[in-house]
């Protein structure tokens, strides 16, 4: 039986939404408890105010984030990971460390690629 | 000591480019080995032909996939993935998989959202 709202939202649709650079900070910044938006503009390298905007707003939308709003003067708002974004966040740790120990390799290979060389030459 | 060429190579930029939608399909279908571009144009659903030749080249300029011509008439040219693909196919996966347990609950966050109830309110 298919579920017609799941078949909506095809698995690479989802992954092309979530997987974003910005997403990604997003989630990973906010992986160690709630944080607030000027949190986010610091700890976010390059962001500008306007992508964060509209980016917690689509991982809310995606229920990937809460906001919550403290009646404060000024108020206070704070933005916290669902369960569903926590376990994205595993996911995403692996990746992470893909990344990571591989940009080095990524950089020559591109390196030897512009120089007229293919991988498979090298 | 920091490693310029790694430098030059944010994660989140490295992330950001081989996370897209189509470079995951393409890493996704080339996974059980060596595949022709007709087949990834198959198994790779809603890709454009320029899509996929663009991409193609972007991963192999990576050092993602190899690009092996075969010197038969027409020559056959096959794609495969390159170790450090692999491993990173190991990761995806684990993306993959969540992206298929939740889209039912994503598409179901947004409608929430766009009906004018926050997350935190449902």
């Amino acid at each position: 039986m298919t579920d017609p709202i799941a078949e909506a939202c095809p698995i690479v649709e989802v992954l092309d939404h979530v997987a974003g650079k910005w997403s990604i900070g997003i989630i990973v910044a906010a992986a160690d408890g709630p944080v607030r938006f000027t949190e986010l503009e610091r700890q976010v390298e390059g962001i500008s105010r306007r992508m964060l905007t509209l980016n917690l707003r689509k991982l809310e939308r995606d229920g990937l984030l809460i906001r919550t709003v403290y009646p404060t003067v000024p108020p206070r708002v704070e933005y916290s990971l669902t369960d569903m974004a926590r376990e994205l966040y595993t996911s995403l740790t692996g990746l992470l460390g893909w990344a990571e120990r591989h940009r080095g390799s990524i950089a020559q290979a591109r390196a030897a690629y512009d120089a007229g060389k293919t991988p498979a030459a090298v």
